[in-house]
C-alpha cells in the first residue's frame, strides 16, 4: 500500500480549513460516493451521545448513504436540541451542494464538548469543500479529522475476487485530546465491493470487534466514537454474500484494514511510548478473556510499569485476579514475549535477566494462559506516561 | 482525639525493625489483646490472595483472635505453598511467645510480591517484639506497617454507652507502592466494647462499605487488602446487640473511625494532590450510584483534569454516560461544589468564572443528580498526577 495514491473507485474526498480549530489547520472533511452506497455503522454506547451520533444512528437504519461530512475542533456534544439542529443543518448544506437527499448524508464531529458548533462557518465552507472533491482526496480528509494525532492513519488493501479488483480503504483519528476535552475515535471505511447488506453488516461488526473494540488507551469512552463503512458496489463483482467464493478473502482484507487502523490509534495514544499486546488464552469464554484483558490493559499500575520498563509481573497477576473471574492461581501461567514469569502459583526465576531488555522494546506481548478453557481475546493497549498526564492535565478552559 | 496517648483498654501493641525493609525502618508490628477478642475481617476479593490472607480467612471463621502480627517490606504473595507455610510459621512464633493458641493469631503482610518472606528474621525478632508490647504502642505498630505512606494514619474515638466509656481505635496503611510492587491497604480496628458477634459482624461490614469500600486511588485491587476488627469486651458494658440502647452511638463511633482512616488513605494516595468527594444522588439503587461514582473516580481523564485544575465537566459527563446505566442526558444535573455545570442536556454558562478558583482547592466535591430515584453513593478519590506516574514507573526490579 502506498499513501500517495490511496483511492477507492467511486469515492471522492476532500478536506479544507473553515476556521473551527482557529489555528488555520484543516477542520472539515467530506467523503462522497458517486452513487448511494450500502452503509453500516457502530457508535459509542455512551448515554451522552453527541448530536451527530444521534443523527447518524437514525439515518443509517435505512442502510444507505452517499456522503459523510466531518468536522474537527468541536464535538457538538452536550449541546442539546440546538446541537442536533446544527448537525442537521451541516448535513443539509452538503446534501444541497451535492444535489442528493439529506437522508443520504452522515455527520461526525470531534473536538471541544459543550460548545455550540460554529455551523455558519461549516455552511459557508461547504461549496469550497465540494468543489475540491477528488479521487485522491482521502489524505486531505484524514488530515482534516485529526486533532492531537501525531501522524495520519490511513490503511488501504486490495484483493481479487472473481477476477475483479476490490479496494478497501479506511481513515481514522485516534484518542487525541482536543483542547480541552474529549478523546474521540472516528473511522471511516470505504470499499467498492458489491456486497449484500446483511453480510456487510456481519463482517463489519466482526471486524470492529477484532479491531476498534480490542484497543484501549485510557479506558475512557467518548461521546462521539463512530465507525462508519460505505460499500458502493462500483467494482462490479458478483454480489458478495455469506458463502460466496471470495467472502473469506474479503473478510480478511477488511480485518487487515481495520486492525491496522486500530493499532495505529494505540501507537499514537496520548503520551504513549509503548504498545502492549495482551493475549488472554485458555478462557472459558471469549467474554471472560476480554474482561481479564481489559483489567490488565486499564490497570494504572500495569501501564506505568511498562512505561518505566519495570518487568513487574505481580501487577499483571493482581490485575488478572481482580477481574471477577474465578481463575485458579495454580493453573494461571504468564509470559512476557517468550519468557515465562508465573506458574504453579509462584513466580518463575529462570530467564528473568532477559526481562529488562524486553521491557525496553516499544512493542511487548503479554500472554496469560488461564488453564480454564479454549477461548481467547487479544487487545492492544498503550502505556501510562508523564506525557499522558501533561497532555490531559494542562489544557485549561 | 490525641495521637500521643492512643490506647484501647486491654490492647497492647509494638513495632520494631527486623531488617525486612533493609533500610533500618520498622517493619514488624504486633497487636495483642489481653484476652481472646471477638474478631471479624474483610479481605481482598482478588483471586490471587496472598498467603496471610488465605490463612486469616480460615482462622477468622471461628470469630476469635488474640493477636495480629504484621510485616511490611514483603507481601508474601504469589509465593505458593512455601509462602503459606511461612505465614503459619510467623503466627506460630507469636503464639509460642504469647503462650496462646496458634489459631488465635492473625497475620498480615505488605510489600514486594513474589519473593519468599524472610521468615527467619521475623521469628528471630518475635521475642523482642513481644517484650516491647505496651498499652501505648499503637503508634509504633502503625509506623511498622507503613510503606510509602507519607504520614501515619491513626483514628481514635470514645463514646459513653450505659455509663461505660468505650474506645474505638484504628490504624491503617494506604495505597503506597513498595519497591517495586503492590499497592496494599491494611487496617486494624480495636475496641474494648462487649459486643454480640452477629451484631459486630454487621456493623463492621456496614462501616467498611461506607469507608474502605468507598475510596479509590487508582482502581487497582491488591492481593493483600485486609481490614480486621477485634473487640475484647474489657469495657464491661452490657452486651451490645442489634437494638441495644447505645447501638446507634457505637455504630456512629465506628463509622467515624473507619471513614477517617479511609479518607486519610486517599489524601495520602500515591502522588495525590487533591481529594475528590464524589456524590451520585437520585439513583434507582445504591449499586447503580456506586457504579457511576467509580466510573467518574477511575476515569484517567477526570483525574488528570482535577490535577491540572481544569474544570472540564465534559469528562465527568462522559464518565457518567459510560457506566452502562440508562441515565437520561436530559435529567442529569452536575455540580462542582455549589456551582451547577450541566442541566437539560447542556452545559450551564452562569457561574463558570468561579470554577477556576474551586479547582485550586485540595478538596473538591462533585455532585451528580441522576433524576432517576432516591438512592445515593459517596466516594473519595485522589487525582492522577505526574508524581503517581513517577512513583509507579520508576521503581525497577
Amino acid at each position: 500500500m502506498s499513501d500517495v495514491n490511496v483511492r477507492v473507485p467511486g469515492f471522492l474526498a476532500n478536506g479544507i480549513s473553515v476556521g473551527i480549530k482557529g489555528d488555520g489547520k484543516k477542520d472539515l472533511a467530506l467523503i462522497n460516493s458517486v452513487v448511494p452506497a450500502r452503509a453500516v455503522g457502530v457508535f459509542t454506547t455512551n448515554r451522552f451521545k453527541a448530536a451527530p451520533v444521534i443523527l447518524d444512528m437514525e439515518r443509517i437504519k435505512r442502510g444507505l448513504a452517499q456522503a459523510i461530512v466531518v468536522n474537527s475542533g468541536n464535538a457538538n456534544a452536550s449541546t442539546g436540541e440546538p446541537g442536533y439542529d446544527d448537525a442537521v443543518a451541516m448535513s443539509r448544506a452538503v446534501a444541497d451542494g451535492l444535489a442528493i437527499s439529506e437522508e443520504l448524508v452522515l455527520v461526525a464531529s470531534t473536538g471541544i464538548i459543550g460548545e455550540r458548533l460554529p455551523v455558519d462557518k461549516i455552511i459557508a465552507g461547504t461549496n469550497e469543500l465540494i468543489q475540491g472533491l477528488t479521487v485522491d482526496g482521502l489524505p486531505r480528509a484524514e488530515e482534516s479529522i485529526m486533532t492531537t494525532d501525531k501522524f495520519p492513519k490511513v490503511a488501504w488493501e486490495k484483493c481479487l475476487i472473481g477476477g475483479r479488483e476490490i479496494s478497501v480503504c479506511g481513515i481514522a483519528k485516534g484518542a487525541g485530546m482536543i483542547e480541552p476535552n474529549m478523546a474521540t475515535m472516528l473511522s471511516f471505511i470505504m470499499t467498492d465491493a458489491l456486497i449484500d447488506q446483511r453480510y456487510l453488516n456481519r463482517v463489519f461488526r466482526q471486524s470492529v470487534d477484532k479491531s476498534f473494540h480490542a484497543i484501549t488507551v485510557d479506558g475512557c469512552m467518548s461521546t462521539n466514537d463512530t465507525v462508519i463503512m460505505l460499500a458502493n458496489g462500483i467494482a462490479g463483482n458478483a454480489l458478495l454474500k455469506e458463502r460466496s467464493p471470495g467472502a473469506v478473502l474479503f473478510r480478511k482484507t477488511l480485518d487487515r484494514v481495520m486492525i491496522n487502523l486500530a493499532r495505529e490509534i494505540v501507537r499514537d495514544g496520548e503520551g504513549a511510548t509503548k504498545v502492549i499486546h495482551i493475549i488472554v488464552d485458555e478462557a472459558r469464554s471469549r467474554k471472560e478473556a476480554q474482561k481479564i484483558a481489559y483489567c490488565i490493559a486499564n490497570s494504572s499500575l500495569v501501564k506505568t510499569a511498562f512505561y518505566g520498563g519495570d518487568p513487574n509481573w505481580g501487577r499483571i497477576i493482581a490485575a488478572v485476579g481482580s477481574a471477577g473471574i474465578p481463575v485458579s492461581p495454580d493453573s494461571v501461567r504468564l509470559f512476557l514475549d517468550d519468557i515465562p514469569l508465573f506458574h504453579n502459583g509462584t513466580g518463575v526465576r529462570e530467564g528473568r535477566e532477559k526481562l529488562s531488555d524486553i521491557m525496553q522494546n516499544n512493542s511487548i506481548q503479554v500472554l496469560v494462559k488461564l488453564g480454564m478453557g479454549r477461548q481467547s481475546f487479544e487487545l492492544f493497549a498503550s502505556d501510562l506516561t508523564h506525557e499522558y498526564v501533561t497532555v490531559n492535565a494542562h489544557y485549561h478552559t
